[in-house]
């Protein structure tokens, strides 16, 4: 007969999910009253499954349109669970959503997801050609005008590194400080795509959107590359270009400590 | 004022234009009378905008739900047209359907979308995983089992050349032999992501669908890699694995003489 030592089990087992969703069946990450969110439909579906009230936690609150290919949350139960089981379960749950964890860990009650991340990973994409997005609609930005890469990766170069990102910050940006380190920058063109991945421990609200937006501007010719610093050192919101659509943004991962 | 050399000017003026679809709009490429396929949409299309009767000829009649980012088809027009123009108004009356002209250009008269083409392309996309497909839902096969990529390979290799294909051909093919020479099969694995790229000059009715359908047997490791001669060897439908479904099958590009 096993023993269970009471003393060393813990009251509450944390599980770490990774998620992925399509950003225009939500409105956004986090719980709205008026519509349906990620958040939402995930949590409804672990505790219809569990049968136990779930918060759950993410790395990162995207907005309306934004969609994922890895976000990370976490979420506590009284329970241990199959993991494996529980992936398919939640991901039976949550349909017709288009959403779907991807995997499941129970991990040690110290990780959270959005305080132990040391980076996270986006990336947006453009189709860039004459003709109308037909295949990928929905899913990238369609950029009817030529765009010089190489002008966009020099701009984008004096992006990186630790600075005061107030001109790519939104209004309702609710960040103590509009300091921010990014990691990286690295524009990729594959043929008529052009992805462009985005790297930092963290973010502003809105702040790869409004990087992306001004960059647009600076590949299509309009604003010299160079501008991009001078808009930076402005650390005013309305000297950067236009916010770039949702729909071309995907939250692509996130790192923590081994 | 300029002269018109009647004796030069061709009475017919030749079209080839490169187009991408999304298959699940249509009853496949060709013309019938119940539903609606590419070829109507697009010669309606270029009919309203040029006012003339056009019979659009493919390289490919891809079958229902079958995409294509790289299909050729030539038209006839009794007047020389703006190309860059016509790409832009044949969009735009396309619309609302999920088809796009990608480019146009005037050919001699002696090309011929299908009987000129030296080579067709297409590839088959799967997400190997245990999640559900979610932001490419429609776009590519869901597989949940893993699978072995080097067995599949291994397997195709055995089918490049020249062979009779009767085991891979559809009841309903029209073609006269059933003997095409496969040039290449390409398994390329990127994460979740399986990516089955197959040319020939030309193919037999569901070819490459029937060989994804048993390439996927051998990946699964219900069929050893050598099964697929076996098969090949046999010349009959029945002893191939099933159909792959349409909606991970890309019709990519077509070769024709410079």
């Amino acid at each position: 007969m096993k023993v269970i030592d009471t003393e060393l089990t813990p009251c509450v087992f944390r599980y770490k999910i990774i998620i992925e969703y399509l950003g225009s069946g939500f409105c956004g990450w986090q719980r709205q009253e008026s519509c349906i969110s990620v958040q939402q439909v995930l949590e409804e579906s672990i505790e219809r499954l569990f049968k136990e009230k779930v918060l759950l936690i993410a790395a990162g609150r995207t907005d309306a349109g934004v969609h994922a290919y890895g976000q990370v949350a976490h979420f506590d139960l009284t329970k241990e669970i199959d993991v494996y089981k529980a992936v398919r379960s939640i991901n039976y749950f949550v349909r017709p959503h288009k959403v779907a964890v991807l995997a499941c860990q129970l991990v040690d009650n110290s990780f959270h997801a959005r305080f132990s991340a040391t980076q996270r990973q986006y990336v947006y994409k453009i189709l860039c050609r004459p003709s109308e997005l037909i295949i990928e609609n929905g899913l990238k930005l369609w950029v009817r005008e030529p765009l010089s890469v190489e002008s966009m990766q020099q701009a984008a170069n004096y992006l990186i590194g630790k600075h005061d990102f107030s001109s790519f910050r939104a209004t309702s940006c609710q960040a103590k400080s509009p300091i921010k380190t990014l990691s990286n920058i690295e524009i990729i063109k594959q043929g008529d795509n052009i992805n462009i991945y985005v790297s930092a421990p963290s973010f502003l609200h809105h702040m790869v959107r409004n990087i992306v937006g001004s960059l647009l501007l600076v590949g299509r010719g309009i604003w010299p590359a160079q501008k991009i610093k001078e808009v930076l050192e402005q650390k005013n919101r309305i000297y950067a270009g236009p916010t770039a659509p949702a729909k071309g943004l995907y939250f692509l991962a996130v790192k923590y400590p081994k």
